[in-house]
């Protein structure tokens, strides 16, 4: 039988197009193959650091040519969505620049820690300035009710020098403090899939959600019904394989993105 | 039936003796009554930040009497119980001053943060000068098999000017990271209590444990089977008496120490 030939992919990137900075085996010449056969691309990224022309930048720096057209990273998703559901609002940001920058391009109002008492919003991811400062007025804003975001819910991830404190450890305080959960954003929310899928201007039957990441991407590509594939370049490795739970089976495993381009696109 | 006049009792400090900085209402009189009568005296503070020399400090100033031998801070507590578990070892701390003062007295070796791989135990509480760095070389302290203390798990405090991070929220992001619960060393714990009541010299039917908590010092005293008194001088309010479940129920309840020591020691 025939393979379905994806008109879109959604790709991480960490662990999948690049590993420690170097391309990761096969990526170039697979990202080259899908451009020439016209397959829409969209890298997703729950990095809250990083805007789109800072992963251009990445890319371009290891010999992947791209657009920040490509791009959609957890701070744009959530500035976008802070937009849609109330236009242009106050922010109280606990996360990195990348977040901060979209919620200026999208209009809304970032706040100074002492302006807490105004938020609309809180916002909590990765922060490599977490203070006690911001602690107590992320605090306060929620206590006065304002709504409660994470980026994305990792508890660590894995860093050059060893594992280093995820999205999640920064989210754990406040869920502490307050007894609240935040709204969650990036992968695998199917918020930032459906904005994802709307920018690449396809259904999610159409696209292939591409990741190294079980509990992130596969489980992202299945929120909005995708067919997910599953590449060992990152967090997973083999002998993971058999210990994931049926419902997060990925359609497809493959050892790098080559190896998908090779099967899929024939 | 005649009440029992106990030989010993162990009072918290804030919204019990003290709230922001003035002393409740009638607890100067109160404790001098207490003193004119031998009862022994012990203050058992969760404050992290705090040695027994700051404790009379404040005490004084506020014109009560007072020595250094009558406070137990949990920094002190932490100290012995690494102390009584393994001798001299090496802490890494992500917790007020009190603790590294105690450990450092006791002959602990205090690590800094980039000699996290020497950790035998990682301190976690209440602490102003937390950051992203403290965060990494606690988690990795702890994957390498360190021993997760936990100062106490209060997870807000009441503040001057509103509501602040409690060690709770501190130790929030270790849990989230590695999955584990910290031994917790400060009140409701009875290591902390066991470590009072040997300070003490007396049992724990000798002694009355007071304080303005049910979660923390109630609790706390009856992990060691002593009898307890609310005061309604901090966080708890008399609307609050009938939602305490029964487990909870405290032995007394005061308006505040005056009226304690009125019907307790008449």
């Amino acid at each position: 039988m025939a393979r379905p030939r994806y008109r879109g992919v959604i790709l991480d990137l960490d662990g999948c197009v690049y590993v420690d900075g170097s391309p990761t085996e096969g990526a170039i010449e697979a990202l080259r193959r899908l451009k020439s056969l016209k397959v829409k691309l969209l890298y997703v990224t729950n990095n809250p650091e990083l805007t789109s022309e800072d992963c251009v930048q990445r890319l371009k720096s290891i010999g992947i040519d791209c657009d920040a057209s490509e791009f959609l990273t957890v701070g744009e998703a959530i500035a976008r969505y802070i937009y849609s559901r109330s236009g242009p609002s106050k922010v109280l940001i606990i996360a990195g620049p990348g977040v901060e920058e979209y919620c200026r391009r999208l209009g809304h109002r970032v706040l100074d820690l002492n302006e807490w008492e105004e938020a609309d919003y809180v916002i909590v991811g990765f922060d490599r300035e977490i203070n006690y400062e911001k602690l107590t007025a992320g605090l306060r804003a929620l206590l006065k009710g304002a709504v409660f975001l994470g980026t994305n819910p990792d508890a660590v991830h894995p860093g050059k020098n060893g594992p280093e404190p995820g999205s999640g450890a920064f989210i754990a305080p406040f869920k502490c403090m307050t007894g609240r959960d935040p709204i969650i954003v990036g992968k695998p929310s199917r918020i930032i899939m459906d904005i994802a899928l709307e920018r690449l201007g396809l259904s999610s039957r159409e696209v292939l959600i591409i990741g190294d990441r079980i509990d992130t991407d596969v489980k992202a590509g299945k929120s909005i019904g995708s067919d997910t594939a599953l590449v060992l370049t990152g967090i997973t490795r083999e002998e993971d394989l058999p210990k994931i739970p049926p419902e997060l089976k990925p359609t497809y495993v493959f050892k790098n993105l080559y190896e998908l381009v090779e099967k899929l696109y024939p």
